[in-house]
């Protein structure tokens, strides 16, 4: 078959490659039909992510299954799914109790671990938690986004929401002393997020499903922060406030519209040291910063900053699997927003050349045809 | 009156002041009947916390009141009450938001910018949200310390425990497709509560309140660490299983008690790097670490290793007002297990004494009489 293969660092070369095959009772073998570039295959692509060479790439990916193995039950051959971008067992105590992020048995499609899906076939191990059937109303194209960009940039923002609205109280409930006769509940209402100023830190295609999911779960106010005008551009129409990078005084307009106090919640998807710090400059204190950005080095704040700041922060990558529900039923219900996410469709067959235009930013995101 | 007065590192002098008066239409005069000698007066006293010198000591008291200012609503002269640590306005937009610890118009007691109540009298700005009732069945040396310790114990592990139910999703609930009608909510049950292992670091008077919390909040395992034997028998005798720092290998005792994990939630009561390093290192990937310890140096993890444990992480003091009542429902409750928590009760001229002593971990906790 053919097969995108990694061969080192800004080298993509489609080549033939053996056709996968069942290896574990739980696998089902795909075959590809469409196939996603995403902004975390370019980590390795530009060196910056150390790994061996000669893996598949891709863990964005839809297709037919061709083949199931003796203990996959949820799926037959023949039907029409899309996998989420790393495979979870849901056996071991991470995915039992909802950390589908931190699978000690998934090894992460597009790795030296297990070849990735910018192929003509692919090997869904745990089959049955790592498919995902398509519904009727949801377009292919748009279905890819719910492989990894959609439900990770919708954990982000929804991560920040969620906590700020368990930090509030309302002052009535605090005036009124009234021993509580149960443990403490989140109040979490439609009301309280209005009065929300949320800032979205990077647009890429990560940080704009985040802004449409604060516009979605209906944050009052939310800020969307790039220096690409064009992503700048799709977050105003979702109705954000953009502010460019490098243009704008961030700082001094978050805390101008917030009567000097700053954001209520940080959504950091960016993952470097500026964005961080400025993620923690924006927040006001006792704020959240959520964030899902990949970051290598230091944290750019100290302890006592911290805690005089009484910060709240959220790291790591997004678990799908949790919040795949919610988010598709965002993705389905906002669908109109998104109708120019997908920027090119291209054949397998010219992944090298998509990979440097994605690396260049020439392409807002790319789908590759099988 | 007589009065506290700091005059510099370890000096502490009981000295002739002018009795405070109504400055502002909110104020009470209280005349104090006890008065706590708290760690926090430690930073001032070792001179780790830069001041000026002059200021009447003392954040803990309890009394009767002589005067009140026209504004004052809830209280009445001669009625008898205790404070909290620190004023609090209820209309800035922080207290209003349940943030009473960012309050923006309250100075501390015992500082440059307020007197304490280390005295014969003190002066209570915002009184009617500033002091608080003393409840029939509660003894006044355990409602001393509702003063600051207790809430502050209580809010350090309510927060970890709190996050970490709202961290928490069952696999049941995953598994299931089913796009959600509304926003999360947090899931939180006593059920939950019985499986969650949960360590605290530090087991003085805060830290000590945070374990008595951890098992009246129903936590399943609660480990205490420490290296002073006399707390971590008061730890042992509330149901903790308690960890010498130094001795044991504590990092291993809890990786093994939990099948490599970790822990699911770390409360850091002591503020410093060690202790924060520890918490990260206990932590399991999703954790919660709850800091409630001051700190003035740098954090002591990355952000890569943040991302990569998934990390949820909240510092800062503690909003005492909200809590208020839920931390005195859990005192009363468990008041037996803090009969021997006030070890010394020593008159106000003894003051410069009573700091030497606790300063030397001769004391566990010390009240003034007046």
């Amino acid at each position: 078959m053919q097969a995108a293969v990694y061969e080192g660092p800004f080298t993509i070369t489609v080549k033939e490659r053996p056709k996968p095959i069942i290896k574990d009772d739980g696998d089902a073998i795909l075959k590809v039909q469409l196939a996603g570039l995403c902004g975390s295959d370019l980590h390795a692509y530009r060196g910056h992510q150390k790994t061996t060479t000669g893996h598949i790439m891709g863990h964005e990916f839809l297709g037919v299954i061709e083949t199931v193995g003796p203990a996959v039950h949820k799926f037959k051959v023949g039907q029409k799914v899309m996998s989420i971008f790393s495979p979870m067992c849901m056996k071991c105590w991470f995915c039992k109790h909802g950390y589908t992020n931190r699978c000690q048995n998934g090894p992460s499609f597009g790795s030296m671990a297990l070849d990735g899906g910018q192929a003509e076939y692919v090997r869904i191990p745990f089959a049955d938690s790592t498919l995902e059937t398509i519904p009727d109303n949801v377009d292919d194209d748009l279905m890819m986004l719910m492989c990894d960009i959609f439900p990770t940039g919708y954990y982000g923002t929804m991560k920040a929401l969620t906590k700020l609205m368990q930090n509030t109280e309302t002052a009535e409930n605090i005036l009124n002393f009234k021993p509580l006769q149960s443990a403490p509940q989140l109040s979490y209402t439609r009301q309280q997020l209005k009065d929300v100023t949320i800032v979205c830190l990077g647009c890429g295609p990560v940080g704009i499903c985040g802004v449409l999911t604060a516009i979605a779960l209906g944050a009052g106010t939310v800020y969307a922060v790039d220096s690409v005008p064009d992503r700048l551009e799709q977050a105003r129409n979702m109705g954000a406030i953009p502010l460019t990078l490098g243009d704008d005084d961030i700082l001094s307009i978050i805390k101008t519209a917030t009567d000097g106090r700053g954001a209520d919640a940080v959504v950091e998807n960016v993952g470097n040291r500026a964005a961080m710090r400025l993620a923690f400059d924006l927040v006001r204190p006792c704020g959240v910063i959520s964030s899902i950005g990949f970051h290598q080095s230091d944290l750019p704040f100290d302890a006592f900053e911290a805690y005089s700041k009484n910060i709240d922060l959220n790291m790591g990558r997004a678990a799908v699997r949790p919040v795949f529900g919610e988010a598709l039923r965002i993705l389905i219900e906002h669908q109109d927003k998104l109708s120019s996410f997908i920027s090119h469709k291209m054949p397998l067959t010219e992944a090298a050349k998509a990979y440097d235009m994605f690396e260049k930013h020439q392409a807002r995101k790319v789908l590759f045809t099988l």
